[in-house]
């Protein structure tokens, strides 16, 4: 790696993540923002000038000339949702590689069209989901995995909500139908179903039922909604999510040994470090007065913020691909899909009236 | 209050909880251990003098002497749940204020029997249900009543779990058919099901639905399972209990405005204080890097354990009776009758295979 060219990356609209994605871009130190393009040149030229962009970047007044720009390599894409499946393809037709936000597709019809065009294509595709890459993601799950500490997991419980407001509740684009219309199931509850599958190491439930009571708007879109998630085996996780109360962002794992519980796996506290609280064999005092042994907080460092971590194992894989001359990595693309194939399902059992839906892989 | 005599307690049986609450007996200050019967008088003997209990107190080789004796005030009950109603009744006929372990009845049916002998012989009838009464708790309750501050309640989430282990699981009285035929539900359930009617201010759901993929033994008992709650204005609750897995004793409650957090509500994880969460209009810094503001803890000191502060408002009120002739409290035994309305209905649901079941009142 070292000596290498950067990844060359094209953003591709003005979202408000990609300001936050930008900015990692310059952090990873193996990528540079190469261009932006926005249906307004405007738009785009004053996102450049306000977000670190160097000086031989390229603006453009649209995404097309993004994607035929020679030199982008790699392009972040946080449009609207229902826009993926249409600028995913031409990306990959053009042969960039793919920083796709979540939720990745309306449903995984969608989502298959965007895999075929970036395996035939030979581009690597990534969801754009911070919280996988921040080195307190590998420490939780190196608990969890540990049989003799852990022991057998059981139960998961996930919580993402955040009180959106008036004003994100009529216009934001997630709450739109032609835009966004997963809605709440898409945004925040896309982080609920991939924090479960993670538990499990990708373990597809066998079926899901939505909880009764979402809440729609007037035009249909989920704005809170949950379910709970069964698989074979016994295990059972649930979850909440919403845009209509305080930010939550909890993960509780539940083994037959162990308990693991973290408050913030989306968006940590803070920038430079997060926590999570492991028991392990958790019993009581003599008089059972108090807990013994109890819990313990684990603090891990971070030098770079999860999101910079994101870009650099993203850039590292299109290395390998310009450089080596590997194939895309095909994680990432199977992850995305089991993401997709439960909240499909969950979507069905809303739509069937809360009817038990079988997840089909 | 003051030069008053102390509540004279006998205790029925000897299990294991009736040491924490002799203990909890002899520090509230209110009360005395004035008898305790056993259907062995050689256990009951070595009860009495493994627990503190003053040279003056009665030692009985049967439950019946207990309520005989003409000193005894208020009888601490920690039968197993199948013996309630006999046991409660005959109490309450011999006048005996009643402090009785939870659940307090396989079903409303037997607990209405109950609570209609305690009215009509004018004793209290209180659950001992210990964390209703930690300073925690009302601290708790005045954060989520603050509507500035917490916002309106829409989300509860509660689990409690413990790793019960091989010798529990064959031999416990809480996985017997007929002693604790709840199971799960009536022990660690009953803690669920009580922090989510205490959140809401005791106002009853509107239905119930038990989660999929409960775990029974053999012999048809609960050992594992989960419910959701779901209320006329939207609000929804769930939880978890099992017999399976690690301690956990969370409940969070989400609101529009604010959130709160508890991970040992039942057991504090030590005795002298007890600490929880909150986060009020949680936000994020400029570029969604971190939290702003973060949550907070607060640590709450408590001069008596939660028990003795049981013990002390149980007596408190019985006091009133004894020596100000008031009326037994309706308070207490309403809570007991509601948290048994809904742990019935969870029940139904789960015989009903998982039907969605109305909550009668």
């Amino acid at each position: 790696m070292a000596g290498r060219q950067p990844i060359k990356f094209g953003i591709l609209g003005c979202a408000g993540i990609a300001r936050k994605v930008s900015r990692a871009i310059s952090l990873s130190q193996s990528s540079t923002l190469a261009a932006v393009g926005s249906r307004s040149f405007e738009k785009a030229s004053k996102f450049a000038k306000d977000n670190g962009f160097p000086d031989s970047a390229r603006v453009y007044g649209s995404y097309d000339a993004v994607l035929d720009d020679p030199e982008v390599d790699a392009v972040y894409m946080p449009l609207p949702t229902s826009l993926h499946v249409k600028w995913a393809v031409l990306a990959a037709q053009k042969k960039k590689h793919l920083l796709l936000e979540k939720p990745v597709a309306l449903n995984v019809e969608e989502l298959d069209v965007i895999l075929e065009v970036c395996e035939s294509n030979g581009v690597q595709l990534m969801d754009a989901t911070m919280w996988m890459h921040h080195p307190r993601t590998a420490k939780m799950k190196e608990f969890i995995s540990n049989s003799h500490l852990f022991g057998e997991l059981k139960f998961i419980h996930s919580c993402l909500t955040f009180a959106g407001g008036q004003d994100f509740l009529e216009n934001d684009i997630r709450v739109k139908p032609d835009l966004d219309a997963l809605g709440a199931l898409g945004d925040v509850g896309w982080y609920c179903i991939r924090s479960i599958l993670w538990a499990v190491d990708f373990q597809l439930p066998k079926s899901v039922l939505a909880l009764r009571g979402p809440v729609f708007n007037k035009a249909g879109v989920i704005l809170e909604c949950g379910a709970s998630l069964h698989w074979e085996d016994g295990k059972v996780a649930t979850f909440h999510c919403s845009f209509f109360t305080d930010t939550v962002m909890d993960v509780t794992v539940v083994g037959t040994n162990g308990t693991l519980h973290v408050h913030d796996f989306v968006i940590p506290f803070v920038e430079d470090n997060a926590s999570f609280t492991t028991a392990v064999k958790s019993g009581f005092t003599e008089l059972v007065t108090g807990w013994e042994p109890k819990p313990s907080e684990h603090i891990i460092m971070t030098e770079l913020p999860q999101e910079a971590l994101m870009v650099r194992e993203f850039s590292r894989l299109v290395g390998s691909i310009k450089f080596d001359g590997l194939k895309p990595d095909k994680k990432w693309p199977i992850l995305s899909r089991k993401t997709q194939l439960v909240m499909d399902a969950v979507k069905v059992s809303i739509e069937r009236g809360f009817e038990h839906v079988e997840v089909m892989s």
